[in-house]
């Protein structure tokens, strides 16, 4: 890009460095780790048309970007502390750099991870950060952890985002206003940072859910060497569905909101010794959870159905936007 | 992409840990710094067209997507640590992620750079990674420390790397072997970084070269508020020009060492009474260096002709692979 163009692109994105020794404009940005804290690394690639609509609202997708990317954090039980953030642009859109870069560093201000650097380029629109996180030695969340008689947890609600798909895939028709809803759990995701923190100490194993619940579940299983059984009766009424899930068919349901993705909400197993510790971090971070099943030793996922009777039906992963 | 490519792509970045505390495969990966070391980061995006051509041999394109942002840490004097790859590919060709991975790997191992995680998607061809160091409190090498009566240095050779991308051009006629080794510049830029180790302490400044010397350059006047002198009887014989570049006219060659652009060599200020400390670090990392002008307390950048007159034409900066 020219020059001028550059310049536009740090009006928008360069702000004194605050916790940084040294922030955007060097060649690298310096910054001092919390002694004896381990780091959490993470990064995630938006693309254009796989990850998100071209009509979206740039606001809403900078807020986004971000959110994935923390949502990793807050499955490790780290606290967000900076990212980069580079970003190949078809041309540099002063309309769609402003709203970008609003959305973006308002979450990184709400949860006080600051932008240090990055790279701009021309190219087909692609968003990619890496976050850095810190987290106190042997306290991070994995997925390795799971123990047979851990309960199983999800935060939040999930298969809205993927109902939002449908609709704009004309696969389904809701009404206006229960598109809306759904709409901003696609488009504007709650990393469950609050959460993540507070489950430190109380959860053996933890993941985000952006390809499914099943699916997600499935890398948990498999690092830990245990199997799964997930119940479905909070699917007919619970803090986890919305009622515009409910008003779906139950094979509908189902689909969505075990296989649906794009929720980044943290699904985690605890012991059962631990149910009042996981209300309470429930209830301290302000995040509904709910118990949805538990860890087997005997290895392999079931589905049971409301009666207790095993679902035979398959669940296939999310895969984005690919049809 | 279907589960079976990234199985495949798995297959070619995937190793077990080695310093990291965990790495790829978890949400986040976990690193483990080392007391009181400052974290220097920087994150570079190559985008098909613009910093590479289409045509180039993958196992080039894997080793200099790592060595722009390796550079980066040696113009901070940081020693790497690790670093992240987010990849959207168009398809997963498995002969180009075998020579990818392959020139991206054997460079991370020869200075000890672990890759601890990333992001793979489908997606218009798009490189972009984020690379971690260490350096320690109040050592690393920044932009704004260059102070009047300074020396300016220069690492390696400059213009090898845009005469090569002008044979591409068609705008430049050269031997065909003199093109091999041009491209060799161009395709497989070599990091600095056991010099950016050795001028700590030594440099009062120091950035690395992509745009072009003099572009470069102002970055380093504008932070310092100096100004600067180039002499340029350097570009007639020393070990900062190839035989290639000097079988070139004068102004050609001029152009093409003092703003072609793409050389990820050092550029570096120190002061007079270190003179003897910078030909040790030189010799020390085995890298040669070159002394081309100094500081001046005087605000702008002239460029001095052989015979000590100034040079009026007027130099613009690298534009990758713009027309």
């Amino acid at each position: 890009m020219a020059m001028g163009e550059f310049d536009l692109i740090e009006r928008y994105f360069k702000r004194p460095a605050r916790h940084a020794v040294l922030g955007v404009g060097d060649d690298c940005a310096l910054l001092q780790p919390t002694p004896g804290m381990q780091w959490a690394i993470s990064s995630d690639m938006l693309v254009e048309g796989r990850h998100f609509l071209s009509t979206v609202d740039p606001v809403r997708l900078g807020h986004k970007a971000l959110a994935v990317n923390l949502s990793d954090l807050a499955a490790c039980g780290a606290r967000p502390v900076a990212f980069t953030l580079s970003l190949a642009l078809p041309r540099a859109d002063e309309a769609w750099l402003a709203g970008f870069s609003e959305g973006l560093l308002a979450l990184a201000d709400a949860h006080g991870c600051e932008l240090v650097g990055g790279d701009t380029t021309q190219g087909p629109l692609n968003i990619s950060i890496t976050v850095f996180g810190e987290v106190p030695p042997d306290q991070a969340l994995l997925r390795h952890g799971a123990q047979p008689g851990d309960d199983i947890y999800l935060s939040g609600t999930v298969g809205d985002a993927r109902l939002a798909l449908e609709v704009f895939r004309g696969h389904q028709a809701i009404t206006g206003e229960a598109f809306e809803r759904c709409r901003l759990r696609m488009e504007l995701p709650t990393p469950r940072v609050a959460l993540g923190l507070a489950l430190r100490g109380i959860a053996h194993a933890a993941l985000d859910i952006s390809d499914g619940l099943l699916g997600d579940l499935g890398h948990v299983l498999q690092r830990s060497q245990v199997g799964a059984v997930i119940e479905t009766g909070w699917l007919q009424q619970s803090a986890a569905v919305t009622p515009d899930l409910l008003a779906l068919p139950w094979l509908r349901r189902l689909d969505l909101a075990l296989a649906g993705g794009d929720d980044y909400e943290l699904l985690f197993t605890a012991p059962k010794s631990h149910r009042e510790r996981v209300h309470a971090a429930a209830h301290d971070s302000q995040t509904p959870v709910t118990r949805i099943g538990h860890i087997t030793a005997e290895p392999g996922l079931r589905v049971l159905d409301p009666q207790g009777q095993p679902v035979t039906r398959r669940f296939s992963s999310f895969d984005h936007f690919q049809p």
